[in-house]
């Protein structure tokens, strides 16, 4: 039979998959990969009961016009530049296809992140034919992680085509500062580069509402969005890219939509018409307050556990994960006794990863918080 | 502004999207895009009600257990050979991504389709760094439709990868008999090609049962399904791919899931529970024989009329379309008088269109089609 191609061949599950399936196997309680505990909120549910068996059929592929409208007035930008995609997963797929791959002359595009790395953006960068350049976060023991500029700066080459950054940031829990994001700003505008700003985790931070890098950069900035973070309904593939503002939907925002129409043609219809109804609802109800403050009081149960079990904890500013290195403690075995974290070397590729670095996720109900701590503090006392 | 890559400048609007536009700004009976008027099975809907609020996270990106093992059965496949797609859209863009693309040495493998192709086949070879090469099907007036077998065996070249092919066949409504599907079958086992049979319209045929192409080839054919063609629900984007059989989901399938991934993370959750418990019951119930029972009756409505006005129609064998040509009508000036349908020339890129050549769908309900019909007496009288 012929042979796949290499790209086919590289391509294996993501540890997310892989923890996940470990985790139904050994029997743990799964704070590895990042889907909630929780039901999405009743309003998502009644508004999609709704929908089916009444938008049923395809709609167009940039989205239903009242779900980009939605997303458009919920983030402060025109419907028209808003296009919808099956997940942010599939947004910074289409991304990558867009924006940068080979070139005529042979030569291939460069796109620098950060790492740790979300671990699509790398097959997702080599899929499209461009090579990912990753610059590493600096790890301080007792500070925690922070961006280091002049490694990025340093990092730019005349290949370098985009910009593809987190925040909040998944694993690191970081939130970029004003100045972070000027700074970044600034690099991209010298050596005319585009923004991938991935700010799935938007609505979960804690300390200061992080800032949208689009408003200092409207101009080079792609928004992603995911209705499946911020609703929690992971499984719903309903997500977003807010495009640079165009002339009535024409520019960039048209060509974005001609590509995703390639990958799955349209998202799912009556999931779309059902966060299109939601998301005004969560706005104006205080659903997002709602959610910071349960997730913040889990936040503090799993880090004064993990403390009391001797783990260093970096708190994060957003998103429902945090980062803790325990020198006893390893992914591979933890899963066997019960408990599913992600190892921080799944989200190193190009640099080594801090000596037992792991991603704990608590975006899971109390109990399993507390029933993964009573394994731990097993595990802490008779090391594997 | 740095530019997009070219592939994205040229992906452009499909003309499906694009003649459903033009037919809500016209108030045009839509006989263009492939999506029914009738409502989806109610045992698909309540399996949905249901689903929603119980299975809304991440699935497997492979699709959910149940889901594969559900068309598996179905299909007289194992289903750890399954992958399950958002929309069978996604299914072909990830086989364009596994199979063929641009090699170490500088050179584009070749991917054979027929003309008139499926819209989305071409842009997604190329997205793919493919070169897509089309041979022309053979339209005879009195005739009909037919496949050119010894110019597809001459289109073969060293390059070529894979045959793409398309059977019960938008536009043409072809089914391919036992004897083509064996010369077919000789010819990729000659050359070493993997063949992707694209059989969403596997259930809709009104003549003999559609021989899967599975059968014939197992060790080399992905077989492409759509849920949403099925079960009149287009809207879902729950499609799949059945792998050549590995030895117990190792092997093709794996890495095909591996691609599957990048591209969307998995399909819609809550939809997919529902496809997997509707399988079963459209299998059992008679479901697709009413529905071939139905589409037959709509299709001699739609045929004697378009007839009765001076169209020449080619029967389909399959699918929910015809074909026709009128010698005044051009799709673009119908829809300006209310009667949306594609023209032929959007399924040619490579080889002149048949002139006049359109395709109406009559996946409507018996009263757009003959609103449909009263529309075009009248522009028959007074040509355009
Ligand atoms: C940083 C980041 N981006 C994107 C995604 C994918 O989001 P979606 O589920 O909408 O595809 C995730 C999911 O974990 C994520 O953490
Ligand atoms: C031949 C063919 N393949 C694939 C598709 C896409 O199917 P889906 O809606 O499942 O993406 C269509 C839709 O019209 C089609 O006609």
């Amino acid at each position: 039979m012929p042979q796949l191609l290499p790209r086919a061949r590289a391509s294996q599950e993501s540890v997310f998959a892989r923890m996940s399936r470990l985790a139904a196997q050994y029997g743990a309680v799964n704070l590895g990969q990042g889907f909630p505990a929780d039901a999405p909120p009743a309003f998502l549910l009644d508004a999609a009961r709704r929908a089916v068996g009444t938008l049923d059929q395809y709609s167009p592929p940039a989205g239903l016009p009242a779900l980009r409208d939605a997303i458009g007035a919920d983030l402060g930008v025109d419907g028209v530049d808003v296009i919808v995609t099956c997940g942010a997963t599939e947004a910074l797929n289409v991304l990558a296809l867009a924006l940068y791959g080979p070139r005529d002359d042979g030569s291939r595009d460069e796109v620098l992140m950060l790492e740790p790395v979300f671990d699509v953006y790398l097959p997702q960068a080599r899929l499209a034919g461009a090579t990912p350049v990753t610059v590493p976060m600096t790890l301080d023991l007792a500070g925690g992680w922070s961006l280091d500029l002049a490694a990025l700066r340093a990092a730019v080459t005349p290949r370098t085509r985009a910009l593809l950054l987190n925040s909040p940031y998944n694993p690191t829990g970081t939130v970029f500062s004003r100045e972070e994001l000027t700074e970044i700003v600034a690099l991209a505008r010298e050596h005319d580069l585009w923004i991938i700003s991935d700010e799935v985790y938007d609505e979960l931070y804690f300390g200061e509402k992080p800032l949208p890098m689009r408003e200092l950069a409207p101009e080079r900035t792609f928004t992603v969005g995911s209705a499946g973070k911020r609703l929690e309904a992971t499984g719903w593939r309903v997500g977003w890219i807010a495009c640079p503002p165009g002339q009535a939907g024409q520019g960039v925002a048209a060509n974005v939509a001609g590509v995703r129409q390639q990958g799955s043609f349209c998202a799912p219809t009556p999931l779309q018409a059902a966060v299109a109804a939601a998301l005004p609802v969560a706005r104006a109800g205080g659903y997002y307050e709602g959610l910071r403050a349960e997730y913040r009081a889990r936040q503090d149960l799993l880090a004064e556990g993990l403390r009391g079990l001797g783990a260093t904890v970096f708190l994060p500013q957003g998103t429902y994960f945090l980062t803790a290195i325990h020198p006893e403690w390893r992914a591979e075995t933890l899963v066997q006794r019960g408990v599913a974290v992600i190892p921080g070397e799944a989200f190193y590729a190009q640099h080594p990863a801090p000596e037992g670095l792991l991603r704990v996720a608590f975006c899971k109900s109390r109990d399993e918080i507390a029933q993964a701590l009573e394994r731990l503090s097993v595990v802490a006392t008779t090391p594997v």
